[in-house]
Formats: C-alpha cells, structure tokens, sequence
C-alpha cells in the first residue's frame, strides 16, 4: 500500500453513481409509475433529464442566489419544470411527492454491499453526499449499506465542490484531512476533495449512464487510487 | 399501542446512562491505567467526579461564557482539573490523552444491543446525545451499537437541553417532532425534549450510579412509555 493510504482511517463516499445506481433505478420506479397510472414516456431520457437539472440547481445554492434549500426540494423543483415535457400532467400531488422520495429507494451497484462490508472492518465509513441527511437515511435502510456515520453537504450547509463539504468529515470525526479517503466515479468531485486536503480514490462506474461510451473511466495519476469497484477497492486497502 | 405511538417512525436515544454504562467503563479503564502505570485511587470516586464535572462545563457553553466546545475537550479540561486530587500527576500527556478517550470505549447495557437490532427493523435509530460525532461513532464501533444516524449537539451546536438540539433530529430526518420518540434514563432530557413537541420513552437504568437508591427510576404519567429495559422497549413497541 502507498504511505499516503496508510495514514488513512476514514473513508467517505460520494453516493450517486458511485454507490448506487440512480439511472438503473429512476427508469424501474418510472416503468412501474406508468403501469400504475397508465403513463407512457421515454423513463430513460426522462431519468437523464431529471439528473441533469441537478447540478446547475445546486450551483443556484452555491452562488448564494437561492437560500440553503435541500436536495429533496431541489429534486421536486426539477420534477415540477419536467412535467409537462413528459406527459405526467394528471399526476396528482400525492404522485409527485411518492415519485421524488424514488432517490430514497435508490438501488446500490451489486459490488456495493459487500464492499462495504469488508472495508468497514477496518474503516470509519461516512457518506459525504449531496443528498440530504433523510434521503441518506432511508436509502441505506433500504439498500442494507452499512454506513458508520451519515454526512452531508445539508450538515456542512454547503454542496462539494466546496471544501467546507469535504471538511467537515474529518472534523466531525476528529481526523486530519489526509487521514480520510474521499470515494468517488466523479473526476471532478475528487479534485474538489483534494483541493480541500483529503486523499483521493476513483471507482470506474461504467454504467453509470448507460452507455459506457458515456463515461470517462481511465484512471488517473493524480489521484491516490483508482479502482474498478468496492470489491477491488477493498482488495487495494487489504481489507 | 396509544395513539400517540402509532405515529412515530424514529427513535432518539440519549447514550450515557442510558445505552452504555459510563461508571462501570471508567472504573474498569482507571484500573487498567492503575496496573500499568502503579497508581492507586479510588477509581468510583474518580468516575463520579469526572461525570460531575460535565453538567456545570456543558452550562458555562450554554450560557455562552464559553464557545462551542465539544464533549472530548470538556471531559479533557475536567480531567485536568481532577489529576492533582486523584494522585495522576506522574501520568504522561499521551496517557492524559488515551484515558479521555475512554468515553469513547463506554460498554452498552447487555440489552442494549439486542434490544435495539429489534427496534432497527421497523425505526430509524438516531442518537442524540450531548457526545461529539467521533465519540459516538467510535463508541458505536467499539460496542456494535447499530445506529441508523448519529447525531449529536455537536451537529445542532447546542447542547440539551436547548430545543434546538432535539429538533435537529425531525428536521434532519424529515419528520414532525412528535414522529420521533425520545429515549432516555433521565427525566430532565425527557421533560427537554417534551417542551420541543418530541415524544418521550423513560428507560429505568437503576445501576447508572452503582447504588440503586441514588437514582430515580420510578415510572412518570407524563411519558408516553415507562419500560424497564431495552428489550421491553421494543415490546412495548411491539417489535
């Protein structure tokens, strides 16, 4: 193992894309949705659609130009602008509501479960999510993740990149930066991790909107290690 | 059930006293310290003395004589005060500091574990306790406590009996205060978190203080639920 990993006591996990499999399970919830109410739509770009709306949401937050707001409510907001576009407009508001809380019922990738079985052996596990502390939650009750402690950018009050995320999950667990290891299947999401003093591990999710071809999954130099999924990821730590 | 307890969906558990036996561990932990280093003391006396430190120093950073102060560092700034008059004065800084990591290695009541893997299937499993993150997290690793979420007055940056402590636990799990049952050994954290709108579960733990006639354990109307044990907890909950 690398010197820098084996100062390493705490692992977080970036948790959409890299823990579960949000677009696999936003198509299954959207199908039953359908059947349920007689809808037909293309699930798959309406699942692509409803991600997409996520990031310049949070940067809506980020930029101070809506107040905190969490990521349910960002979800709900993005839901209500799609509606019309993808013929959901006799949905009723008990539809809508049950249709959000999909990403508390997110399903983990298959490796995920037992990975994190073994790395917790050894390691603190914390999510450092977008996702809000509930959604977190209920998630991991219903995927069996066996998380130690529950982080979020809503307990930061600020959303990764910035580096009070990241920060604060070696500060609520009494760790120095490097002394915990950021988890991710997003470049960008770990460069933002080491800018704030944290080590850094990728995990290639081919998958995750897919199609392979649209996914960058090489591993790079720069980050600390690059693994091809939970499984490898505990091999790589000896766990 | 009453009514009252048909609507709640998770549960808050204070953590010293109540899950874990504070007085035993540090007894058990300053006799360990005593035999490896050759000191002798009163290893109760010293017990109760450092948890009574705790109250009057949580207070002053109630009252704001002190700034947000986390539990390790008061339990540290009371032990400091306590080595002169326990005979510790030839103890090392780092063993000063491995020993006030004892609270983090508190055992659990024996019907702590089993009691709570009951309630798990059907609540959410928060703490709420005055402890820090790390301390808890670390405790809960050390003793298997299977918390769904750990929160602490170290993420509401008050300390109970403020309100803004309880109620951190429905805001962040997306419930309405009376959705969340606080469970606790003491009547002053169950009257605070009454006054926040939470629900209140009493837990008779007649050996908190070695003596039985130093604790009151007799049950309250005023509680939603008196039980004896953790295991009658979940009974009466009807898991």
């Amino acid at each position: 193992m690398k010197p820098t990993l084996k100062r390493i006591r705490a692992l977080a996990f970036d948790v959409f894309g890299t823990v579960v499999d949000w677009r696999g399970s936003l198509i299954e919830e959207g199908r039953r949705l359908g059947r349920r109410r007689r809808l037909k739509a293309d699930w798959a770009a309406f699942a692509d659609a409803w991600r997409a709306g996520y990031r310049p949401a949070m940067d809506r937050v980020r930029r101070g130009e809506l107040g905190w707001t969490k990521i349910d409510d960002l979800h709900r907001m993005i839901l209500d602008d799609l509606v019309a576009q993808f013929g959901m407009r006799e949905l009723s508001e008990a539809d809508l509501a049950e249709f959000n809380r999909a990403w508390h019922r997110l399903a983990p990738w298959k490796d995920a479960v037992p990975g994190l079985k073994r790395l917790k052996r050894r390691y603190v596990l914390a999510t450092m999510s977008n996702g809000n502390v509930a959604l977190l939650v209920n998630m991991a009750k219903h995927g069996g993740l066996p998380w130690d402690v529950v982080l979020s950018a809503e307990i930061a009050r600020h959303y990764k990149p910035d580096p009070e995320a990241y920060l604060c999950v070696p500060r609520l667990l009494g760790l120095a930066p490097d002394e915990v290891l950021m988890v991710a299947a997003h470049k960008d999401d770990l460069d933002g991790a080491a800018r704030a003093g944290l080590r850094t591990a990728f995990v290639a999710r081919p998958l995750e909107f897919g199609d392979p071809a649209k996914k960058d999954v090489a591993p790079e130099r720069r980050f600390d290690l690059n693994a091809k999924d939970f499984l490898d990821l505990a091999r790589q730590l000896g766990c």
